[in-house]
């Protein structure tokens, strides 16, 4: 027994498990963050065809039940089934489309923040001539099973507003 | 030596580090976010004494390095020090007043995702009344050494463009 017992130390010793240094986080932070990256980019192209296509309900199963929709000038929509009515309620005109991209993607276990740029091509309409809005935004993704799903999402504007 | 065997080798299987169940890390995830929700809290007191005061050092200084800063109706300002420079070139004018308050904090480790609401106050100037605005925000905040520095931030208004 007396001999085993300096050994049986160094075991107890060496496995404890360690705490995580403020630089293997970092660094595991980075290499989530690149795979996430290349997930969310998956998704976003999916994203586009239902933002595109007005299928209000794809774009819907991308949020979380609680998750939240925050468009500029109007206020906050709550929840998965508001966010489904609100696009289904406010469809992209016949021709627009939005492209966007994220430039920044952060992701910690099942918490990930993405930043983004985005474009929305307007075709002509009446007098109104063709445009194309620029803009930037944040979503919070959480991963629910093995899914990124919405749980917050903001943008605005680039374009200045002209009074 | 042979009496001892039995023993490490529990003790070997029971320290073996366990990974994380996803149970468990959204019971952290919970307990780590209410904690961080106390210090944002904390923080956007000051942060709203800085804003309403026009202290661009100070509001720069809640900024990471790359912080990014995305207000609507124009690019993106990017950078702590072209942020200090926004705020300095657009303080607010006197008697404004920003109020803001954290509706949801996520923190997992080092990232915290804040969800919020701002009202901005501003006083009545030549013709133009007294106006409340109203608007949500969303920002990504990073742990840097024990302090909470904004990594991106982004707001938009609920006030309809009024054409």
């Amino acid at each position: 027994m007396r001999a085993a017992l300096p050994f049986l130390l160094l075991v107890l010793t060496a496995c404890r498990p360690a705490p995580e240094t403020p630089e293997r986080t970092a660094l595991r932070i980075m290499d989530e963050s690149a795979k996430a990256h290349t997930a969310i980019d998956a998704i976003n192209i999916r994203y586009m065809r239902y933002m595109n296509g007005n299928m209000a309900d794809s774009v819907a199963s991308l949020f979380m039940e609680n998750g939240v929709l925050m468009p500029p000038n109007m206020p906050a929509v709550v929840g998965r089934e508001e966010i489904r009515r609100f696009f289904t309620e406010s469809p992209l005109p016949p021709g627009a489309a939005y492209t966007f991209m994220a430039a920044d993607v952060v992701a910690n276990g099942p918490e990930l923040v993405e930043r983004g740029e985005f474009s929305l091509a307007l075709p002509a309409s009446g007098r109104t001539p063709a445009a194309t809005v620029t803009g930037k935004y944040l979503v919070h993704w959480r991963n629910v099973g093995g899914r990124w799903l919405q749980a917050a999402t903001i943008w605005n504007e680039d374009t200045p507003v002209t009074p």
